[in-house]
């Protein structure tokens, strides 16, 4: 079954992860995969590769008939949505690392495989290196699961470690994150936990059947995360990461939400540092899993993509089985959660305290009014979501995905996002 | 492609994960997956399933044409092998958990798949829920290793884990983890690390696309650790945990080893706990990975046979790709590692010392010529082996992995087990 024929591949994008995976071929000339053509948008940048290696349509990419298959890499998600979908509609196979992209249509992007026999396959999209999505739709293709989550931005935890680590402020740790190619092109869709959404999103399609719209799911990021916060958790002797998790309740529903978490030793995350990323998969019958690898970086993506590449020639293609009824859960975010809240100003705090019905107590003794913990519901969190990031209001949950309380059915409430 | 027809399989054997995988398969009729028909050895044990459930020859479901697939998780590896490769000369699909038959006869069963078209899968084999095999054959098929290594063996770590937590003795702590059912029938196999020397051979074949002889690969095992051996270690702030690990070495060759290690909290390894297993895998390209899961229990490696029974009805076969020229290795001992040794005795520790051709100056102070460390050859570890473990000496590696020393080409001494 398996396609050993040399196959002539179509290159949409050379950034970070399209010069790693044009690399990695490069150095492995056996495998009888070429790329024949490479698409990239701009005719002015400058390239590693002369000019005439590159095409500056996408379009004659998909127009060429002597392409095996297509790898998309590029950043844009509603241009790489119109090429991989054009490509399916061909019944191509395409592999594209856009996470943004597959979160917002992944119900298209199945229905145009069933409908035309093309394949997508997306393992660059979520962590790195890491192969969850396989690990998700094939291996535990038919087993429940409880819990899903993870540090799915290499960027932020980057961030938070040199952070913990050195003691840099946000800015310089920043800026050594998008130095290093950890970072996507806005810098807000990483430090504002939008990229680790989109990953929970993909994940929850594989690990519950779930297809989520991304604007439903809360996500606060550490835009305004300071000193302060890491050395209130250093105290705690905790560490901050931001955790993506989706978490099965007894009622059988699912919750979904990617929030800077206080978290200690105890957790598989504490010491998983820099660009690397880490995913927990509590299943019903094989118990807790925990896979760790780089998640960012053009070879360790590049290296998730030739996984792809290989994986199409030998016939792979994903299941989704969990969107079958056995499997398919609900969203519910009508859930309490404790969280700690931090701003410079007493006063902005405060006014965040009144948003979020945190009575005064709330407020930390000895931080003259600029840090807090209290336990608030998500849909309030949800619907202040963007005034607190406003603010420069910096929020963690505190405590173990584990700690987060189990709420019978009746107690749910229904959530919508401001 | 997928294969949605309701199955028919026969199994064989009803132990630990025999029931585990039959127990998951009752908990989910909508899978359309039924045991048909159950082989066991003895008609006199007592079963928790009515006796007319069982067939005692385990031939006549060979003989059977109405089972679509089979699956063998017995105990007895040359029956195992008698029946795995009488169903793959029939191009029968066929799921075996029995590492030590999968390790001895990996070369036989590879070509048994290739002349007749059968196909086996052994996932549950290693490491119980986490699919290990899988990433290394199918995800990793087309990059190259630099080392994977890892406690594959649950019964031998609950043991270090227990007498690390409770001081509990090595008898006691054995005596628990068979009660639990995570030990072997044969407790030699895990506490001599035989056991997980089955698993690093095979992973060798996927990793390295090296087909190693067993009997070639260095086992050190635990029978002879006591508590000075675990207070030693904590006294450095280290565990003692049983490391299989497979690393190529700077000239492209691999080394493969099993023994005890004392290591840190700085190895991935510190934290696995119990009957759990993890393993780590350095890759070029994706860099560091790790993996960690429940190493044994029926049904964490119930769901492991269930997830390759789901994989053989979507068509998918392991690939063997590293035995392509390109990545084969071959397997090199001529390398120096640093050891520690005990024996409550100091005139047999001396002994062990004249073998290994460790100084008197090895002997560590304050320990009455009990205790010992020093950099000794793996060709002389190999050679003494057995001399060592029926003596009674505890040996263990120093220091993390990575600290191997790389031996240039021509530094490689052949070495042969006594």
């Amino acid at each position: 079954m398996d396609d050993k024929r040399p196959l002539r591949i179509g290159l949409i994008g050379f950034g970070c992860v399209g010069q790693g995976f044009y690399d990695i071929l490069q150095r492995q000339p056996e495998l009888g995969l070429t790329i024949t053509r490479i698409a990239v948008k701009s005719p002015d940048k400058p390239r590693t590769l002369p000019a005439e290696r590159f095409s500056f349509r996408a379009d004659e990419l998909l127009a060429d008939p002597n392409l095996d298959l297509l790898v998309e890499v590029i950043d844009d998600p509603a241009e790489a949505f119109r090429l991989v979908s054009a490509a399916l509609r061909q019944g191509r196979r395409i592999v594209s690392a856009n996470k943004a992209m597959v979160a917002r249509h992944l119900p298209e992007l199945v229905a145009l495989q069933r409908e035309f026999g093309g394949t997508l396959l997306y393992e660059a999209a979520v962590c790195g290196s890491i192969p969850i999505i396989r690990t998700l739709d094939a291996y535990f293709s038919h087993e429940p699961l409880r819990a899903v989550s993870g540090i799915f931005n290499g960027s932020s935890n980057y961030v938070l470690t040199r952070m913990s680590e050195e003691g840099s402020d946000y800015g310089p740790a920043l800026a050594e994150a998008q130095a290093l190619g950890f970072a996507e092109t806005d810098p807000a869709l990483d430090m504002g936990a939008f990229d680790p959404r989109s990953k929970a999103v993909i994940l929850a399609a594989h690990a519950f059947g779930l297809l989520l719209n991304p604007d439903e799911v809360l996500n606060l990021g550490i835009e305004g995360v300071g000193a302060a916060d890491i050395a209130y958790a250093a105290s705690l002797g905790q560490k901050i990461k931001v955790i993506a998790g989706l978490y099965r309740l007894p009622n059988g529903r699912v919750t979904a939400l990617v929030t800077p978490q206080l978290l200690g030793p105890e957790s598989p995350f504490f010491n998983v540092e820099h660009e690397f990323n880490g995913v927990a998969i509590e299943a019903e019958y094989a118990g807790p899993h925990f896979l760790q690898g780089r998640g960012a970086g053009g070879h360790p993506t590049g290296s998730a993509v030739l996984a792809d590449v290989q994986a199409l020639r030998s016939g792979f293609r994903y299941g989704y089985t969990k969107q079958a009824a056995r499997f398919q859960a609900q969203l519910v975010e009508g859930l309490e959660v404790e969280v700690y809240l931090r701003h410079p100003s007493a006063a902005a705090l405060g006014q965040a305290l009144d948003w979020l019905r945190l009575p005064a107590q709330a407020v930390l003794p000895g931080t003259d009014g600029t840090q807090a913990t209290g336990s608030v519901g998500l849909a309030a969190l949800g619907q202040w979501r963007v005034a607190l990031r406003e603010a420069g209001v910096f929020v963690a949950r505190l405590g173990e995905v584990g700690l987060i309380p189990e709420v019978p059915a009746e107690a749910e409430t229904a959530h919508a996002l401001a």
